[in-house]
């Protein structure tokens, strides 16, 4: 088992990431709790998982309840929302409980929202089963969607923990690690360039990811997001630059209808159309067509952006929460690792945005 | 004028408190926004001071928008919560942009709400219109109703400044005096003895009260607050001690049916069972005979609490945030200006609240 601190402005709180860790998550609390309440998906209770972290934490708490929501983008949204603060307030829960959020990043964001305002604030913990969730764990942020838009309505609630159990990985289905995986190629992509290149040497395909390579990657993943929040919190700055490939990607997800499309899917969309832009605005240089080309070998459905609107895009990309006074702001890559928050022109994007669609993906 | 300086966590803000401060508030605007959402109500909309407000933004910003929402505390809900998103975002609000609650204390929990969670959070300020909004304005403790409870949903984000226009405190209905005019009374009561004996002596009706007196009376309890509030913002512990009152009081709001009495009725009433618990359980030595008679004289409604279930209210009070592991924690005062956060039992608290309503309660 691998730990690493992360120190949010609220306290500092540890990852623990490693095999089998569902079966001990009550070792790693940093609190005693009297009434815990776990968090999780249908797909996840099928699973086994929360039957699994029941019974740990039976033998730290006297009361521990649980709550499933369905599985998928559609439980983020305010009615699920309130459906969980009213079963919190039923179950008794006070200042001094525990809410743990056992699943994907749809019920992190979801369950930290919660806890981040029942009650003004709660403390919870972040038990991620997904690859996505290496990102979505780490860093506080949480939220719900809008119909507007992708986690319009949020807050920023550092976890009191993560406990990353690897081995619930194995059983996610393909289009999820997909899902997932976009968000590490990420990680490498705006801080390590070897990860990068470790990744794109020897990741061909991801129904068979090499384990030893996934791990590296997940822990440097959590590193790189780590430390880009302890800098910058709460998004002033280069927190901003985990937002690579999120511009257009959000955009994609609400146009397309959350849940037709996974969030790790849209964000390799957006992060191939991120670099075209970073090659024309900041001369980056960068084989744009080997990336296309290995996204396509991973099967990324690149070419559904093509039955999209380009207009309707660009209105989504208007509700972006890196915008201001209107103008829409994109990262970009000077060099690999090296992003930047970019101000774009909508005249500009529309022209990008429409080479992209009708000449770079085919 | 008066200015007080107020430090929280996330940061330090002022309340400037005088006359006629509605019509120059853009002068008291901590930084410069390109985007204000002035969030009201009706009632307070059509006593014009709302176009004041916008007339004078309209010289700081170059768009300022506006957002009614119904006169009370049914405003202080999820689905009007939503709306103000909606609105928010399809007026494209971003997070350099600026939202204004003009009002209550209604118009002042639900607009910092959504100030706390509008993108994960942006800047708001208060302009309170009512003597219940000096409490609630300064602090930053947002939140919204749920039907279990009241304010069970919400967030601690400070405003970035307080405008109190002393003014429109006079436009108050009589029974938004008396609400408002209850956390005045504790205010004296948890923290000043002075202060309340200045009250009970001077003010003997709510209809007209001696302006010097009243304001002297608010600057003091935003005094007292904020001194609280910098010590324990996250009400870890003596924050708690400005919930003397809201017990009972709380409990009587969402038993009777929001809206059917002001939240300061239902705190005075409150209070009078916190007196009368603090007498039997920490020897309090006040007469509570004299504050009774003084408050009959305000015309605060005492016997409406006749008409409620006693087993409901103690079931209400269970939904409290200070409770901790199911016991209820009520604010006793061992003397004036002395409170003190007390467990209580429920069987002596059932007994304590029967003697209130059989006896106490003419």
């Amino acid at each position: 088992m691998r730990t690493l601190e992360v120190n949010s402005s609220q306290w500092t709180y540890n990852v623990y990431i490693g095999p089998d860790l569902r079966f001990e998550v009550s070792k790693y609390l940093p609190n005693s709790y009297d009434k815990i309440l776990i968090v999780t998906d249908r797909h996840v209770e099928q699973l086994g998982y929360l039957n699994e972290v029941i019974s740990d934490l039976q033998k730290h708490a006297k009361q521990v309840y649980s709550f499933t929501v369905p599985a998928g983008e559609e439980s983020k949204k305010l009615d699920v929302f309130e459906q969980l603060q009213t079963d919190a307030i039923k179950k008794g829960l006070d200042r001094k409980s525990l809410i743990v959020a056992l699943g994907g990043g749809v019920v992190g964001d979801l369950t930290g929202f919660v806890a981040a305002t029942f009650m003004r604030g709660i403390d919870y913990i972040q038990v991620p089963t997904t690859i996505l969730a290496h990102d979505s764990s780490v860093g506080g942020k949480v939220a719900i969607n809008h119909s507007l838009g992708k986690n319009l309505i949020g807050a920023f609630h550092a976890p009191k923990g993560v406990i990353y159990d690897l081995s619930t990985i194995k059983s996610l289905p393909l289009v999820e690690k997909r899902s997932g995986f976009a968000e590490v190629i990420k990680h490498g992509l705006i801080a390590d360039k070897n990860m990068l290149n470790q990744l794109m040497e020897h990741v061909q395909t991801l129904e068979t990811i090499n384990q030893k390579i996934l791990e590296d990657a997940l822990y440097n993943g959590i590193k790189i997001k780590a430390h880009i929040v302890e800098q910058d919190e709460k998004e002033k700055g280069i927190r901003s630059h985990l937002n690579f490939g999120h511009t257009l990607g959000h955009a994609i997800e609400a146009e397309a209808g959350y849940g037709s499309i996974t969030h790790g899917e849209a964000v390799a969309i957006g992060m191939l159309f991120a670099l075209q832009v970073s090659e024309s605005h900041l001369s980056l240089s960068f084989s744009n067509n080997r990336f296309k080309n290995w996204l396509k070998q991973l099967a990324y459905p690149l070419h559904m952006v093509k039955d999209l609107q380009i207009e309707s895009l660009i209105e989504r990309m208007k509700v972006d929460k890196k915008n201001q006074s209107g103008q829409i702001r994109m990262v970009l890559l000077k060099d690999v690792g090296m992003p930047e928050l970019y101000t774009i022109n909508e005249n500009r994007l529309l022209s990008e945005l429409k080479t992209f669609i009708n000449e770079v993906i085919e």
